[in-house]
C-alpha cells in the first residue's frame, strides 16, 4: 500500500519548509483562490466530500488543493506524471489539515499507478483530473466507486478530448466539466499566458534580444494572437503564417506581414508555432532558413517542428547552450531548437510553464465547479458538460474584485433595453 | 410613375462626371469588388436576373449596383433614406449599362416611396438591402412577386433584426442572408472601421490631440475593442467601463484602467460610447465632468448619452463649432456634445462614414451572397439565414490575393491530423 | 493709414461673436495659456510694454495676443500671411481690451505691408514674430526704434533660420529668442502634433483606412518617428526610408522595415514625407509605385515630391476628390497627391494645422519668454537666442499642474548625489 | 608570476570545449563583430600592437578579444572583476592564437593584481577597459610605459566618471575614448537592451505575469523610456514618477499615468527603478505599498530602493524565492526585493546581463576606436575623447549591413539643399 509523501522522505521536516515557502509565493499571487479560500472557510460547502486529485503537483496546484481542505473536503491527490512533482510542495501540502499527498518525483510506472489507487482508496465522491487519469481508473477499476460519485472536473485539452470520445461511446458515467474550454481560460492563459511566458523562457534561454528581430509566429489562432502581440510589443518584427484566411487577414489588417511559411522561412531569425497541427516547419523550410535561426514552439505537442527530418538534414548536432540544440547544416548554417521542440514555456532548463496569476484563473474556475457540483450535482448528467456560463462570470468578478477593480451594473432599464432588442418586438 | 434619376437632373452631363470620378475613386481602393468584377464580367452569373436594391446610394454602394450589372443583371436602385443620396452619383450610376437609378436626394415621403416601387416594377427576382425597406413593401403590396423572387439580402443591425422577427412570426417567404452578421463584417467594420472614423471625425471636428488625453471607452465589444486601440495607438490613456466582467476583466489584462462610469466621469477628457445600450452617460455622470470634456457616440443610435438630462442641466447651450454643441453648467463647465449624440463617424459636418475598404469588404459579402442565390437559391427555404462560412472565407481569399498577401493551405497529413484531433479516435 | 479691422467689416457685431466663440473654444483647450492668463491678469508685468505681432491671426493666436494684454500690455498684431487671418477672429481680437488688430484676410501686397506698418507704428517694445516680417521691417525701415526694443521672439523655423544668417553677418541689432528651437517644441509639436494630425488629414480627405495598408514614412527625425508612431498605432505596417545610418538603425531596432525608397516605392499604399529635404520621391520611383498610391508631404515644404518629374510622366491629372489630384500614368496606374505636396496637415481643404494643445505649449513659451523679456531684458545681447532652459522647463511645470499632473522633486541629499556624481569628485 | 589560465586549470582540454561553445554561441549573434573580423583578417590593422584588455571575461567579450587578436594584435587579457570570469571562456580564449588570458574566477585580491600586472607586463600599446583598472594601473606603478601607449578605450560609465576627474585634475597622461557615451551604445543598450532583459529576469525570477499589472517605473531618461515601453507592451499599465519636468510630460503624452512617488507606491504592483540617483523609494514609500509588491533595480548601483529602511521596517526577512528577498510588515504585508536591489538584468541567479546583439554593438565600437587608436592616435591629444561621430555611424552601417538592411544616401543635389538650409545663404 502506497503511503503519503511524509513518510517517504528523508528529511521531511525541511522538505515541508521549502515546499510551503514555494506555496506561500503562489498563494500571494493567487488572488482569486485566495478569495474563494476565504469564502470557503466560513461556509465549508466541501464538508463531508472526499476530493481525489490527480494533478501536477507543485505550488500553484497545492493552494488548490489547499482551498478545498480549507472548504471542509476530504482531499487526497497524485501526481498526473512522475516528473512534474516536486517532492517538498507534496509534503508542505501532506502536512496540511485534511490533505493526504502521495505524489513523489521519479517514481516507475508500478508505483504511480500504486499512488492513484490510494486516491481511490479515499472513495472520492469528486474527481479533479489533468489528463483523466482519475477518471480513466475508476471506469476500469472501480467502477462500484460511481455510484457514489457526484461528479468531476478535467483540465486539459487532452483529457477533455479523450472524455468526449468516451463521452460519444456512451462510456462515461458521471458528469465531468470541461474547465479547459472556458472562456476565462482560453482568453487568458493562451493570448496572454502563452505569449509572455513564451517569450521570457526564449530571451532568457538564448541571451538574445527581441528588438529588431523577424518573429515567424505560426498560427492566429488565441496563441497566435498572444504570441505575436507580446514580440510586437517588444519591438520585433512579426510574421504570421496561417492556414484559414479570414485570421490570415485578422493578422494582415492587425499590421503584420502574412506571408506562406516557405517565403517566411527566409526571413525569419526566430520561428515560434502555434497551430495545434503537426509538420508546420519541414525540410523545405530548414532549407532556406539563415545561420543562427531559433525554432521554439509553443502549441501543445512536439510535432510542430519536423525534428527527424532536421536530424536527417544535419551534418552536426551538439548542445549549443542549455536547452538549445544546434543542427549544423552542410552549408555551414545552425539551426538552433529550443526545448527539443516541446513546449517551449515548460521545457526549458529554467521555464517555470504559465504564470502563477494564470493558473490562478484556471485553479479558481476548478474550485467553483467542485462547489457547484456539491450545490447542484443532481442537475448535471453524466457525460461531459461545458461550465455553465455564472460560474465563468463569477470568477471573473472574484478576480476584478480582489484586483480592486469595480464595473458598471446594468441598470433595470437597461436590461430591458437589451431584452427588447436581442429579442425582437 | 417615377422617373429615372437622369431625366430630372437639369445638367446631367455635368453630374454623371462628378458622379463618376467619386465612383473612380472608391472602385480604386474597393480591390474585392474590383476582383468579383473581372469574374462577373466573365461568367455572367447573374444573366437573366433582375435585382431590386434600396441603398444608400452614394460612391461605395454604386460600385456594388455596377459589379452586379457588370455579371448580367439588370439593376434597379434606390435609396433607403432620403438625405444619404449623392445625385451625382446616381446620375453616373444611371448612366451605367443595365442599371437604374431612381435615388434623388430631399425628395418627400410620397417621391420616396414612388422610387421604391419604381423599382419594384421592375420585378426583381432578387433583393438588396439596407434596412428591408424592398422586403417590407413587396410582402406587403406585391406578394404576387414573391414567387419569382429567389432571395434577398440585408446589410443592416436593425434590417436584421427586423427580418428575424418577422421570420418567427412567419411572415418571412423568401430567404434572406444576414450579410450583417458574418464574422467578415463584424470584426473589421468594428474594431478597424468605428475605431479610425471615429477619432479621425473627433480629431478633425475639434481641432484637438490625443496624446495624453484621458480617453473614456464605454463598452468593451468589438466596437469599443477598435476605439480603445486605436485611441490607446495616438499615445492617449483609455479608460473602460463595461458591465460584464469577462469584458471587465479583458479590458484590465490589456492594461487599461477599468471604472465605473461615476468614477471615469471625473477623470475623462474625451467620453465615447459604444455599448449599443442606452443612458450610458446620465446626469450624475455629466455632473461630475471636468471643463472642456467632448462626448461623442460610436454605437449604433442615439440614446447612449442622455441629451435631454444634458439639456436640464444646462444653463446654456451653443454651437461652440461646427459639429460641436457646447452645454454650460451653472458652474461653468462646459461639456461637449459631438453629432448630437448620433454616429460621431458619420454624422459631424465632416464625417464620411466608414472608409472604403471596410464598404468594399461589406459589399464583397452582398454581392458573392447574391450569386449563391442564383447559383443554389433552391436550397434554402423562406426565412432569414446567416451567410455560409465558405463565403464569407471566400471574400477573405479574394481579399489577401488583391492585397498580394500569400498564406499557407492544409497538407493532407495536416487536415487528416486536424480532422483526427478534432472528431476523436 | 491702415485702420483697425473693426472699422473695415461690414457686420463687426455678427463678425466679434463668431470669432469670439472660436477663440473661446481655442481657450478652453489651452490649458497653459490659460494659467498664464491667471498670473499675468495678477501680476501685470507687461505693464507699459507696447507687444507688436505679425502672426497667423486665427483662434489659437488670439489666445496669445489676449493674455499678454491681460498682462498689461497694448499689443497691436497683423498677419504673417494675407491667406491665413480669420477675419471674425480679427475683429474679436480687436476687442479685446489693450489689442488693436490690423489683420485681414485676402488683401494684396500694399495692404499687407501697410498693416505692418501700423503695427510698428504704435512703436512696439517686444516684436513678436512668425517668419520675422516685424524684425525686417523694423531693421530696414524704422532703424530709430531700435534702441527702444527690448527684444523679440519668432516662432518658425524658416524666421530663426534668416534671422540666424542676419546674426551671423552681424545685421541683427536685438535679442531675438528663437522659441523654435526649445525641448518643449520639438518633442511634442513634431512627434504629437505632426502625427496625429497629418494622419486625421489624410484619413478624413480620402476616406481611407490605415489597417493592414503599408506606409512608407519618409525620414526618421521627430516629425517622422511621430508619424510612424502614430500609423503603427492605427495598425498600418510602417516602412522607413532614411539617409542616416544610425537613425536608420532605431527604426529598425524598433520593429519597423527599413528599406530605400527605391524598393519602398513598389510597396507602400501610402507615402508621408518628413525629412526637411528635396527630391525625396522622383521620377523612379513613381515608376515603380502601385495604383491608386497616395503621396502627401508632412516636411516642411513642398520639394519632398517632385510634382515637376510627375507632371511630366503624368498622360493625364484631374481632382479626384477635395484635395487629391491624381496623375494618371499611361499604363493606366492613378497616383494621388494630397495638398500639392504642400503641408498635409495645413493644406488639404478641410485641414486645421497643428492641435490646439500643441499650440498652447508653443505660444506658452512664447508668453513666458516675452516675460523674460520684460524682466531680464538687459542680461541679453543683440542676436538670436535659444531660450533659456528655465524657461521651458516651467512650461512644462505649468502644463503638468494645469492637467493635474503632480510630479517629484529631488531631495537635497538627492540633488547632491546627482551633482557629486556629474562633476565628479 | 602569474601564469595564463590554461597552465592553471585541471582539465585545460574540456574548458577550452565549453568556453569555445559558448563563444561559437555568441559570435553567432554578434554580426558587428564578425563583419570586422572578417575586415581585420584581410587587413591586419593591428600588427605589431600589442593590446591590454582588463574586462569581463566571458563569451561576448572574449569574442572582442579574439577578433582584435584577428586583426593581427597580440591580446593580454585579464578580469575586471573576479567573480565574472567564466572559466571556461578564459582557456577557450587563451588556446586562441595571439590571445594570453589571465582571468580566473574566485581569485583573491592578490591573484587579481598579480593578473593585471601580469597584462602590463606585455608592454600594451593599447588598453582596453572595463572600469579603468588598467589605466590606474599604469599611471601609478608602470608610468614608463605611457610614452609607448597610444591610447585607450573605456567601456563604462564609472570608468568614464573617473578618467574625466583625472583628466581634469591634469593626470590622465593619454587619450583615452568614452565608449559609453556614444549614440549607439545610449540609444539601444539602455532602451531595449535594459528594458527587455530586466523585465525577463523578472518574469522568470518570480513566475509572474505582466498583463493587467501596475509597473511603476522611476526615471524618464533614456532606461526608463525603455522599461516603461517594453512593459507596456506586455500589457502592463505604466505608472511613471520623474522630478524632470519635461520628461514627465513626456511621459504623460505618451500616455501614461505619472504620480509622485508617494501615491505611485500605493498603487504598482511592481517597481523598476532606473534613475540612476539615491533614496527613490523609502520608508514612507514601503509604507503605503500593497502585499505581494515587487522590487526591483535596473539603475546602475543598488542605492535607488532604501534597503535599509525597509530591513528596519521588517519584522521578518527570509528568501521567498531564489533571487527574491521578502521582508514583512507588522501588518503582514511583504515587500519582495529582487536581487538584493542590485541591477535585476545581472543579478538574479538567472540573469544574463545585457543581451548578445546590444553588447555587439557596444564591441563593435571598442574595435573601431582601437582601429582608430592604430591608424590616427597622433591626432589625439592625452585625455578623455568622446568617440567620433563618423566611427559611431560606421558601427551603425556595419549593423545594417549585416542585418541585409539597406538604406538610402543623399544625391549630391540633397546634400546641398541640406548643406545651404543648415548654414545659411
Amino acid at each position: 500500500m502506497t503511503a503519503p509523501i511524509s513518510e517517504r522522505l528523508a528529511d521531511v521536516e525541511q522538505a515541508r519548509e521549502s515546499g510551503r515557502r514555494k506555496m506561500d509565493w503562489a498563494a500571494q499571487h493567487m488572488p482569486i483562490c485566495d478569495a474563494l479560500a476565504s469564502e470557503f472557510e466560513a461556509e465549508q460547502p466541501f464538508e463531508g466530500e472526499r476530493i481525489g486529485m490527480a494533478m501536477h503537483v507543485e505550488a500553484k496546484t497545492a493552494i488548490l488543493a489547499e482551498i478545498l481542505a480549507a472548504g471542509g473536503a476530504e482531499v487526497a491527490i497524485t501526481g498526473c506524471n512522475p516528473l512534474s512533482t516536486h517532492d517538498d510542495v507534496s509534503a508542505a501540502l501532506d502536512a496540511v489539515d485534511g490533505v493526504t499527498s502521495y505524489a513523489e518525483r521519479g517514481v516507475d510506472d508500478e508505483a504511480y499507478y500504486a499512488a492513484i489507487e490510494a486516491v481511490i482508496d479515499h472513495e472520492p465522491t469528486i474527481t479533479v483530473d489533468d489528463g483523466m487519469d482519475l477518471v480513466a481508473a475508476i471506469h476500469e477499476d472501480y467502477p462500484e466507486l460511481i455510484d457514489t460519485i457526484v461528479g468531476g472536473a478535467e483540465e486539459t485539452t487532452t483529457g477533455v478530448h479523450r472524455l468526449r470520445a468516451m463521452d460519444e461511446d456512451g462510456q462515461l458515467d458521471y458528469p465531468v466539466f470541461a474547465v479547459n474550454d472556458t472562456p476565462m481560460k482560453r482568453l487568458f492563459d493562451n493570448v496572454h499566458g502563452t505569449g509572455e511566458s513564451s517569450l521570457a523562457s526564449i530571451a532568457m534561454t538564448t541571451n538574445l534580444s527581441w528588438a529588431g528581430k523577424t518573429v515567424v509566429v505560426a498560427g492566429y489562432g488565441h496563441c497566435g494572437k498572444g504570441v505575436a502581440k507580446k514580440a510586437s510589443g517588444q519591438n520585433a518584427d512579426v510574421v504570421v503564417t496561417e492556414v484559414e484566411p479570414r485570421r490570415a487577414l485578422e493578422a494582415h489588417m492587425e499590421g503584420y506581414d502574412v506571408l506562406p511559411m516557405a517565403e517566411a522561412a527566409a526571413e525569419g531569425d526566430v520561428f515560434i508555432t502555434t497551430t495545434g497541427n503537426r509538420d508546420v516547419i519541414v525540410e523545405e523550410h530548414f532549407e532556406r532558413m539563415q545561420d543562427g535561426v531559433l525554432l521554439a514552439n509553443a502549441g501543445h505537442f512536439d510535432v510542430e517542428i519536423d525534428l527527424d527530418a532536421l536530424s536527417d538534414l544535419a551534418v552536426d548536432s551538439y548542445e549549443a547552450r542549455d536547452g538549445v540544440q544546434a543542427y549544423e547544416m552542410a552549408d555551414g548554417r545552425r539551426l538552433n531548437v529550443l526545448a527539443e521542440g516541446r513546449l517551449v514555456n515548460l521545457a526549458t532548463p529554467i521555464a517555470l510553464g504559465h504564470p502563477v496569476e494564470v493558473m490562478d484563473q484556471s485553479f479558481g474556475i476548478q474550485a467553483v465547479v467542485v462547489r457547484e457540483l456539491v450545490e447542484n450535482g443532481d442537475a448535471y448528467e453524466a457525460g461531459v458538460h461545458d461550465v455553465p456560463d455564472r460560474l465563468d462570470k463569477e470568477v471573473a468578478e472574484i478576480k476584478l474584485d480582489a484586483e480592486g477593480v469595480e464595473f458598471d451594473g446594468l441598470t433595470e432599464t437597461q436590461a430591458e433595453y437589451m431584452d427588447s432588442w436581442q429579442h425582437g418586438t
